[in-house]
């Protein structure tokens, strides 16, 4: 007999839709969640609702943010002389962790995919160009994916950004800091002999 | 500078604490939810409150129900000759999914563990003692797991089980079904040669 309980099933439906969980690790999780108190089942279920109410998208920059307009374009400190476009909210994110960069974004949330039919009008292209009429950048720093899409991201804007007269320029690839030489795919020490740099 | 979107940090970090999940997955999972539409993040939150409030032990078995006694205990067709000794409910689901085993269920809530404390006061022995007393078993299948606890939980059980002058089996281990004798670990291997059954 399969033993049917309804609530138990649907959790475990809803987990197995986030991304990177298997049947196994919703059932897993699942299980975990009834072994919690009903305060921390209530403390979870909140944050959830907190976040998808609370967090929200710059409607200068499109990173994500919980004030309007995000903290780094508020910030009278940050250079204004230089943009930092990446795909994903997620990358300003990881940059900011790095900490050495210190300008403004701009988000274009995604990249452009012919396969899956993404093209330049649905990516925040058109916002970008707004900013470069209005705001006065220097250098465009292209911080995009080192795949087949954010390359062909990388080349359409540059084409695009050409006429504004600024400096473009992209982020190096090559050999992640720690890791191993015999363990690099190809493309990557394409990219590492591609951008070698002179020691001097 | 890093940049602190309160509601994003705690819901990474309430993600984080599910089994199985990494930070990175915490932050893959974050955003996968701050791109759902706000009905799925509400029937989300909503199904991990429905399962904890619906779902409850069984009050004989100790296996998760939404219905007391569960269905199984209630069902009269199953045998209630045999009783199947499981250290947790996820292992009722599977044998039932399994589905050869057709006579009851008692779930342990564990196994002895002195590493972590865990001694046979913390698990369901006594109500097992119990059932035994008032329900008319003839064999007890001990379907625990095959790890050093699981092992000496049997022992445990086997020991304190033969004066009720029943059958006491466990079930078989050995090379599991479609698995490759060259990776099994020496364990399985051990078992699956004492385990081991004449071909007539």
């Amino acid at each position: 007999m399969l033993i049917q309980i309804k609530a138990l099933t649907e959790l475990i439906g809803q987990l197995k839709k986030l991304p990177g969980i298997g049947p196994r690790s919703a059932e897993r999780i699942a299980y975990s969640i009834l072994n919690m108190t009903n305060e921390e089942v209530v403390a979870l279920s909140q944050t959830l609702l907190d976040a998808k109410e609370k967090i929200v998208k710059c409607p200068i920059c499109f990173s994500l943010t919980d004030e309007t307009p995000c903290k780094i374009c508020q910030d009278p400190f940050r250079d204004n002389k230089i943009l930092c476009v990446v795909e994903n909210p997620k990358d300003v994110i990881a940059l900011e962790k790095a900490g050495n960069f210190k300008g403004k974004y701009h988000v274009l949330e995604g990249s452009l995919s012919p396969g899956k039919n993404i093209g330049p009008e649905d990516l925040r292209i058109k916002e970008l160009l707004e900013r470069l009429d209005k705001e006065n950048y220097e250098e465009i720093v292209l911080a995009l994916n080192p795949s087949v899409e954010g390359e062909a991201t990388a080349m359409y804007l540059n084409k695009l950004l050409k006429p504004f007269a600024l400096k473009i320029t992209r982020i190096a690839h090559g050999l992640p800091i720690g890791g191993e030489l015999e363990f690099a795919d190809e493309m990557t020490l394409l990219y590492a002999f591609e951008d070698r740099k002179e020691i001097k």
